[in-house]
């Protein structure tokens, strides 16, 4: 085998996607996904803790993050969570029919459905501290994380729809609309 | 023991809080619950499935649910949201003190916090199925369900703090009336 694999990583991911949806997660082994993306085992720890982690891989959680940190200064709250909505988009967009099948494979595993939950807890709590390091006061920096976390699911569920055709970050700009206009109400 | 125990389960409730803030969750056994509490581990589980279901007993959670339900049909999706909060709030001040025990056994323990988070995710899920049922179109009922947890517990962490004396219905609206204007900033 090759020394240099191009895009192991998302080989990977790609088989092990296949093999959870086939056998389901619980039956799928870190041999079986190596071999499915022809690599070694070796090769699968270098880039996940587990098989557990391909699902939680946390990339678009970082996305958000960072681009929370790094808005520019003068964007409020919403400003900020917008872009990093969008940012995450411009992630999300570019593997449409992969996340449908992990969301597939969460929507088949109670543990992982559980899995998901923590992990949008941590994300609003992550996004709320980058707020506050924006200088955002503690409250609504709260607020405006777990509005942003409620419209990224909310987008999200729609998004992955197989008759859903519209871009993230376009149906993100209108679920934030729909919120702000259900709060008015 | 007389057969008649008055607020067994307020007493039970009362004794597992006690017992769990001073050995910890993991090291608290239902003997000792029912012990301490004058009762018999056979009243213990009349009122409660395991000792994880004090923690949990899902009252408040109930009682959003079934206020929200039950609001006049003319109320607007966050009127009725508003009117399960301060639901709620009439029952969380009547135990104030005994809800600040309850929150210190959760944050000194990780299996607890997660049994949280996964018990707000419901709670949001219920909120919206009982919002849908007042004929809330589903994407504003996730979305006015998900504003609600989200002031919920953030009221909540205010009124918790051993300084705070408003009562949580005036934190709950305060709270929403920050959340609306941080979405419109």
């Amino acid at each position: 085998m090759a020394r240099w694999q191009p895009d192991a990583r998302g080989r990977l991911r790609q088989a092990a996607f296949e093999l959870y949806g086939e056998h389901g997660f619980d039956r799928t082994t870190v041999a079986q996904i190596a071999e499915r993306a022809g690599l070694t085992e070796r090769t699968f720890y270098r880039h996940f803790a587990d098989k557990r982690e391909v699902v939680f891989s946390g990339e678009v959680h970082r996305v958000l993050v960072s681009t929370l940190a790094d808005a520019p200064a003068a964007m409020t709250a919403m400003e900020a969570v917008t872009a990093a909505l969008d940012a995450a988009g411009a992630v999300l967009d570019k593997r449409r029919d992969m996340t449908r099948r992990r969301q597939a494979v969460i929507a088949a595993n109670p543990s992982l459905q559980q899995g998901e939950q923590v992990k949008y807890a941590m994300l609003a709590a992550d996004m709320a501290e980058a707020l506050r390091g924006r200088g955002v006061e503690p409250l609504s920096a709260r607020l405006a994380a777990d509005a942003g976390v409620a419209v990224f699911r909310a987008a999200f569920e729609r998004w992955i729809d197989e008759d859903e055709k519209r871009d993230f970050g376009r149906l993100a700009r209108d679920t934030l609309d729909e919120l702000a206009a259900v709060i008015r109400r």
